[in-house]
């Protein structure tokens, strides 16, 4: 089989991690930022390096291609993000593009026959760090493929109108506007001139690590539901109203968060992850009684019946007595799960069989550019074992010989799209 | 018994309601701000109307007095804040105020003989919405006499760096330093001068309502303990963490709310109260498991051995188990209580009895300037009911009418402690 190369994929690495570095081991790299320009103008140096050709859409996703042997043959693309969240990590996104920066170098240096063009690609706002939601220009991108339910989520319009959690005076539409690498709607990654979709990534969680693999073959992004959850009672002062008469939000928020633990944990499913991540306060002053707290509540399992017995539990809050407040539960958003093309999927794990590191299925927690890419084209992903399960923090790791496996594998189940 | 004036209380507490008025009923009023400025522009120009000598302190506090028959008699001294919380009401400190300027005006227009000079007076910064801490400029003031754990908190020179929490290249000091009504050292209230102090203040609390009283005649300041109570666990991917793995600071910190409730209400003290009111949760994204949560717990209870089954309480904490996340708690401040004045106390009582509302014995829960006063010279409270017994919002609410009786109970109540 042919591989990639440690020292090529090394360097890269560790360029891109100084393309917005942090101080601390991470980087800070928002989307459209000069930190994500530098890292963009390296990707574009090293493309046209190998004589590939670039092209940018209307919304600065990025597609470097070489060409295949056939002329008419539609293009195998793969890539990921280069995007970070506030003190991210170097692997995060950024190892997708790496992958594929590494598999077109791979083909050229090794002059690899293939029939196919092959595009290494970057989507723009993948993290939505700054100008929210995330997986934004994907959405875009995607939008006529789309679910309606999903795609009223990503409407061209509003999604340029997103103000920066920074500066509320910038759009992320404003900063396109000025940046460097927006290009024309003609390129955007469409059924017409894509075959199909290869994302690599990193898994952000310790399942791999914990089983003593280095790749996962992932089947399925899974299904989720958000909700807001908030409780309004009266505001009064610390010190002189007695506790009889208090409608604290602030307990009434704990039990709930108390209670919704105990009752999803009655299910019994290892598979089910639910997190509350996000809680707002009010007045938040400590000779205060709150008058109102919100939190979020995600939950993932890909099962839709799992899905509903959680809706359920979440839903009896409404019902129930919580310190004197008002409960009110609403659904912030959701999606089903999502499965990846059986072909491709069978490409991966025989790829990763050949080069003979361990691996295991696994489902992606966490949502990709791929799952709306999937709408469009046949797509799949590639998961590398993360150090400690860590992600979204500047400990992320995983270590340049793991990473450049993975570009091996990624490299493989091309070449088999390739030749089918 | 000499009585106040309801048109002329009515004309105050309507005149001081616009400067800082937020359009929906309260203020806000930033100690050193425009708005306050207004406030003080008012008292002085009322006060000088009056005959009054105006001095002002290198803390901006202000002392408005009228000469007594005698002249080598101290000053009796009446007052509260005219500072507000953010979106705060037209009651709170700001009454205690015009109860102040309405015993003088009320003296001068009826004429009535007294010994003492009567000073009607302003402190700065109560609240300490803008610049922590409350009770700023009387614990810098009496700060020579607060016992040694209480005085290290009101440092002149620290206070006068607490930073603006609105903008924070913006100090107290720095803003101090501008304002209209800075004044000099010497002006400070000081027992060389100053006989004894009344504040009059609204309840801020639902007792007396309840009661069906007016007037509430205060016998102490609860002591109180002010903890803060932190979780330290570990972020991760929301949708990719196995539950099992968790470290959720949020999840410890709901749980570690839930029993502190249980345990503390165990102790089946109805006079206990405790509150959180504060809490930090980082990093605070719906999609990641929060590493980070702390919040405040303020408890507050005449008794010292009360106060301390409590702390025992909060003690065990650190000694349990919380979501596999490590809990600190250190202690952020705590005071005493403080009893006021006994003779003080006997002439307000009797003031109230002679005006024959209904009033009753009552704590303060809330801390008051009063308090720290209480360290330099005979001190004492007068409570007026509090509509709902809503503080600290736009809600507040007491009639000019049960202001007005209030007044006339501080009159009479300063009248006898003339006569002494």
């Amino acid at each position: 089989m042919y591989k990639c190369d440690l020292k090529r994929t090394s360097e890269k690495i560790h360029t891109f991690a100084k393309f917005g570095d942090a101080g601390h081991g991470g980087v800070t790299r928002y989307s459209l930022s000069p930190e994500s320009e530098k890292a963009r103008d390296y990707f574009v140096e090293r493309m046209k390096a190998i004589g590939a050709v670039i092209e940018t859409d209307d919304l600065a996703n990025m597609y470097a291609t070489i060409p295949g042997s056939d002329p008419n043959a539609k293009r195998i693309v793969t890539g990921s993000h280069c995007d970070s969240v506030k003190n991210g990590g170097n692997y995060d996104g950024i190892l997708g593009v790496i992958g594929a920066m590494e598999v077109l170098e791979t083909v050229t240096a090794e002059k690899i026959p293939h029939k196919h063009p092959l595009t290494a690609m970057i989507w723009t706002n993948e993290e939505g760090s700054l100008y929210p939601p995330a997986l934004m220009c994907s959405g875009i991108v995607c939008h006529d493929y789309l679910p309606p339910e999903i795609a009223k989520n990503f409407k061209y319009e509003e999604k340029m109108q997103s103000k920066s959690i920074l500066d509320s005076t910038v759009t992320f539409g404003s900063q396109l506007e000025k940046f460097k690498y927006r290009g024309d709607k003609k390129y955007r990654l469409s059924p017409d001139n894509y075959k199909c979709l290869f994302e690599m990534h990193i898994e952000q969680g310790p399942i791999l690590e914990d089983a003593g693999c280095e790749i996962g073959v992932v089947d399925c992004v899974l299904g989720m539901f958000n909700y807001r959850i908030s409780f309004s009672g009266q505001s009064a002062h610390a010190g002189t109203f007695p506790m009889k008469k208090r409608k604290d939000a602030l307990f009434a928020a704990a039990q709930a968060l108390v209670y919704l633990h105990e009752e999803i944990d009655k299910l019994g499913d290892s598979e089910l992850v639910y997190t509350t991540g996000e809680l707002v306060i009010r007045p938040c002053v400590h000779t205060v009684i709150p008058n109102f707290v919100e939190f979020s509540l995600d939950v993932r399992h890909e099962s839709p019946e799992v899905r509903e017995k959680v809706l359920a539990i979440v839903k009896t809050l409404s019902q129930r007595e919580w310190a004197g407040c008002k409960c009110e539960i609403r659904e912030a958003w959701k999606r089903d799960t999502v499965y990846w093309d059986k072909k491709l999927f069978s490409y991966v794990e025989e790829a990763v069989k050949e080069l003979g590191v361990k691996y295991q299925y696994i489902h992606s927690g966490a949502g990709h550019d791929a799952q709306f890419a999937a709408y469009v084209i046949p797509s799949t992903m590639i998961f590398v074992v993360s150090k400690d399960g860590l992600s979204h923090c500047e400990e992320e790791f995983t270590s340049d010989e793991q990473c450049t496996n993975a570009a091996t594998v990624l490299l493989n189940a091309i070449l088999k799209a390739d030749a089918e």
